[in-house]
């Protein structure tokens, strides 16, 4: 795979979803993982052992894999996929991951409960965990719907108070287009109103 | 811990780079497997054996833990440590970690290498990971080396053309000051030179 291409591969549609529903129970397992090696109190041989038992798991998984990283692929239906990407991606256990729903009238949303790996001050959200989570909503309605290519110009992001970890919700909307510039607002907000607002320029590039 | 506490914990600092020297390479190999699971192209019965051990390491981890997230938490040596943050947490799988250098002139760095969960399109950094990781650098960047409490008021980000997955480096530095504003200038940069730039305003609280 060469850097920034996006690879045309035909796996028939039927089999990513069977591939998709056997992978994220692990990717789930995995992120279980990472909460549990931050929130642990067991004792030090525990730790010890378990870290040499992870280290046997990843041999064994790395015993046949990619040279690089998943990349982003697609078939002749139309199908897309990006295993690895940070904030969807189905076998990134990195990633929360965020589930995007496209509403009738336009707008983009995802509710998401985000727990004790995404903080940044204490018992709150890091501030560039918000900007990670907006700036991919906001991408992803640039795109209006994978219709177009889009490129990030710029990102603004307003704090307007701490947010809370827990459940949180994201909402983006095309504000308006100007010749190749789509401006892009969006909200970060928990059950109290909004916590993060961000707004950007997104590029619809010559070539495209 | 109520959200938003840094708590106080008599912990010596001797005994948190103990604790920190043992739970760093339990994190180092989550962090691997993260990689692994995005990668690995081992069997389906080798995947679903994988989630059942995984499964089965949580377990162990969580017969005791923390109620909710890491927080905050300093000592009256001045040792501060947290852990579980998204960026810099040394429990944290999640975070790279981000391990920032403060030079003489004031400049903040930090050289990184982002591997397979950190992508976004294809080989190339998310754009919202650049954003994660400036904005942490920018807020430690405003902080002076912990000297006084900043708030993020706005960031910007600039993307100058994407960045590749590989090793990278990030720069902050105080443009200027003005009353209880700090503005801050950030760079994130491949061996090629800039791929974003980031400006911020920090905020001095009043209480501060």
């Amino acid at each position: 795979m060469s850097i920034g291409e996006f690879v045309h591969d035909e796996t028939p549609s039927s089999e990513i979803d069977r591939l998709e529903a056997l992978y994220r129970p692990l990717a789930d397992a995995v992120r279980d993982l990472v909460d549990a090696t931050i929130r642990t109190t067991v004792d030090d041989a525990t730790i010890r052992r378990t870290q040499a038992d992870v280290e046997a798991l990843v041999a064994r998984l790395r015993a046949r894999q990619l040279d690089g990283p998943a990349g982003v692929r697609f078939n002749s239906e139309a199908r897309a996929w990006n295993w690895g990407n940070a904030v969807v991606g189905q076998r990134n256990a990195l990633a929360p991951p965020l589930h995007l729903v496209r509403d009738p009238g336009g707008l983009l949303h995802a509710d998401v409960v985000l727990g004790a790996a995404y903080e940044g001050p204490p018992g709150l959200v890091h501030g560039g965990v918000a900007a990670l989570l907006l700036d991919h909503l906001m991408g992803e309605t640039a795109s209006a719907g994978h219709s177009r290519v889009t490129l990030t110009g710029t990102l603004t992001m307003r704090y307007r108070r701490g947010t809370p970890l827990g459940p949180l919700r994201l909402e983006g909307r095309i504000d308006r287009e100007d010749g190749r510039k789509v401006y892009v607002v969006a909200t970060l907000a928990d059950a109290e109103g909004v916590t993060v607002e961000a707004d950007g320029v997104f590029i619809v590039p010559r070539w495209a």
